[in-house]
């Protein structure tokens, strides 16, 4: 199972995986890294490290928030190794995406699948739903 | 200046709107309505009436998690209603775009642009840095 570590501006991973698991249920594998008000991204590095050696050179997919900020500016540094692959725009439906594909998917094909799923979760009801012509 | 509306399950429109004014400072007319573990889709109608009501018939637009799910089948029986608009797949990068954006954008310019911002903001960093060829 491909580990998985979520990583944003305050509080917003913890709630996303919060999210997840009222619809998918317990997920095993996957931890939470949060930026909070007034902390230097050297103390945010620190734990993104402690995460990372959590899973242990182990396959691993970073999911940040926003691309720009100190989660991502600290997060891309890691990009280049072996076993860590990042996207950015972290929503609901990516990271349910992940829950459901990361036992089958390698870990490339993981962080496309989910960067699609991203993508394509985005809708514009009004136009969808024929509100305008 | 456009209203806001973000509904999710659990606390994630909560932790979105905290991130959004980590980065961007306090957010006005921006109300979070939740939907908890247990909580029947009638109770969380009515919540969503309640923030509806607030804005009083303004213009207003409804940021969703996900498509599909309760907070989405509640939401959309108000998108053909005038004055609303309803986009999922909320991420921190749409929240921030509302915010800079509603002041000098119409409703259906508004919900436009977050779409276009929400699936431009997920990127595969490992692609984007020519990780693999």
């Amino acid at each position: 199972m491909i580990n998985v570590i979520l990583i944003s501006h305050g509080d917003l991973g913890a709630a996303l995986l919060q999210a997840a698991e009222m619809i998918a249920g317990p997920a095993e594998a996957t931890q939470v890294v949060s930026l909070y008000p007034g902390e230097a991204p050297e103390t945010f590095g620190e734990k993104l490290e402690a995460a990372l050696a959590e899973v242990g050179g182990q396959e691993v997919l970073i999911l940040i928030d926003l691309f720009g900020g100190t989660p991502y500016n600290v997060a891309v540094r890691y990009v280049l190794q072996d076993n860590v692959e990042c996207v950015t725009g972290a929503n609901l439906p990516m990271l349910l995406e992940v829950l459901m594909s990361r036992d089958t998917a390698s870990l490339s094909e993981l962080a496309d699948s989910i960067t699609q799923a991203g993508q394509e979760s985005v809708k514009n009801l009004g136009p969808l739903l024929a509100k305008r012509s």
